[in-house]
């Protein structure tokens, strides 16, 4: 295993027992919308984004104890936005992470106010959160609201582009809000919480930025060039979708080169910083490397 | 017109200005997210929860100034539990204050989306109102996050309460969470906001707790005694979906001699309080004499 691997693996551990202590299997009724978010919650995802909320936290010197319940909340948000965007109105996907899609699960219902709660739950989180300022806990809600509203900008342009003449400034315009506002937002709130100054926050808000495109194109780089079953999720939707892509509109090559270049950007971005930054580095390079 | 019917056009005006300047109806793509959010938060809803925010925080000497904004951030959160639970897959409803609701006019994913949307919303206006000190902020937001989860415990055991037997207890747990919770935020919002102490504060989450009960059995008694066109939404879909209410439990004239008691509770509750409260008292004979 790599010294990120092992940072992922200790995430998983810690992110897993926030959630379990906040939403634990029993509890006060209903109990099928309690194993509804607790199917989507521990469906075995990477937990990339609170996985950077922590590096970028730790970088500034932020303890754990600090970063942890944000980086749990940035999970379930997370959690929300997938709920919501496979239900049958939206992208319509049967299968995530290798098994069934909530609504598949426990019927569209629930799977909505699943996905409702999860957001709820995701402020209520923060702001609860005693081991943060009064201050920073209004600060990360406010980021957190802004970034959930662009979410739904991206996912409503994106479903709007499917089947029209898509132009690479209307890709970028869908994943900055789709997937790069709450990736962007994970790269900050570790910044806010490490109390970073300003120069600092805007460092790596660039490179939050430059991460959450560079997840994005080698997510279009899979989605052509892997398999369902290596993906654990149903691959060569885009293309079944005609949907535009950054392979699509500029090859697969020249998608690589963009996405090498949006790596240099990223590390770029924090080289300047003062921080131990090794894990942001690595982050960066474990992107333009991903295959699943 | 009455004093109470004076002050409810008066705040409509005040929330309907606020959240023109919030969601003006020209602005930032995608215009159909615009246009689905504005169908429905300026559907001529009758703004009650926002009226009751503000007869508290003026009964406890707050201003409009910083009234007005969580007041508005009411209404949007309101209106994104209308939309959701509207939805095919919840209540299944095709009218909504006397025209369509917002899935059959702009389609069932915009719809999700712009209930997603203002629930977002709803978090960063309060988190963003400069009025109010940051303290206050984070109050609001933590109280309203604990409400949302409770509206989504209720809707879902709502929905599982179809069909099946139900008691008055069940009936109790549904309206408590789904309904009420919501209407006692908007009241503890504006003692918060008017900076109540404990006691009044206590006072008041009472009052509201029993005004959102009494709101919710002229609900179900006005379902079975008033036609779809008088009410503007779809009447007596309880007895159509089989569902276990008040009316149905215990019959008509017994459900309305409850609700006398509880209009007895509410305006008890606040007997004591040394406020100005003649608008709170006027609410509750309001919500126990209303028709539509």
């Amino acid at each position: 295993m790599s010294e990120l691997d092992d940072f992922f693996a200790e995430v998983t551990r810690l992110i897993d027992a926030e959630l379990e202590g906040m939403i634990p299997a029993d509890g006060a009724r209903p109990q099928s919308l309690r194993d509804a978010i607790r199917w989507s919650l521990f469906g075995g995802g990477k937990h990339f984004r609170p996985a950077l909320l922590i590096a970028v936290g730790r970088a500034f010197g932020a303890g754990d104890a600090k970063l942890k319940r944000t980086a749990a909340a940035v999970e379930m948000f997370h959690t929300y936005s997938l709920i919501h965007d496979d239900l049958p109105s939206m992208d319509d996907d049967d299968l995530r992470r290798g098994r069934e899609t909530c609504h598949i699960k426990f019927g569209e219902a629930t799977a909505i106010l699943a996905g409702d709660a999860l957001q709820a739950l995701s402020f209520q989180v923060i702001s609860d959160d005693a081991n943060l300022s009064v201050e920073t806990r209004l600060d990360l809600v406010s980021r957190l609201a802004k970034a959930a509203a662009k979410m739904v900008v991206g996912q409503q342009l994106d479903l709007e582009a499917e089947g029209t003449q898509t132009s690479l400034e209307d890709i970028e315009q869908i994943h900055r809000n789709k997937t790069g506002a709450l990736i962007r937002f994970s790269a900050e709130a570790g910044a806010v919480i490490g109390e970073a100054n300003a120069d600092e926050l805007s460092a790596i808000s660039k490179y939050g930025e430059r991460i959450g495109l560079l997840f994005q194109i080698t997510d279009d780089l899979l989605d052509i060039t892997r398999t369902t079953e290596e993906l654990g999720k149903t691959a060569g939707k885009d293309v079944a979708a005609d949907k535009a892509t950054y392979p699509s509109l500029r090859g697969v090559e020249e998608t690589r080169e963009l996405a090498s270049q949006v790596h240099r950007d990223a590390r770029e971005a924090i080289e300047s910083l003062d921080v131990r930054g090794a894990t942001l580095r690595q982050i960066a390079d474990f992107i333009v490397n991903r295959n699943a």
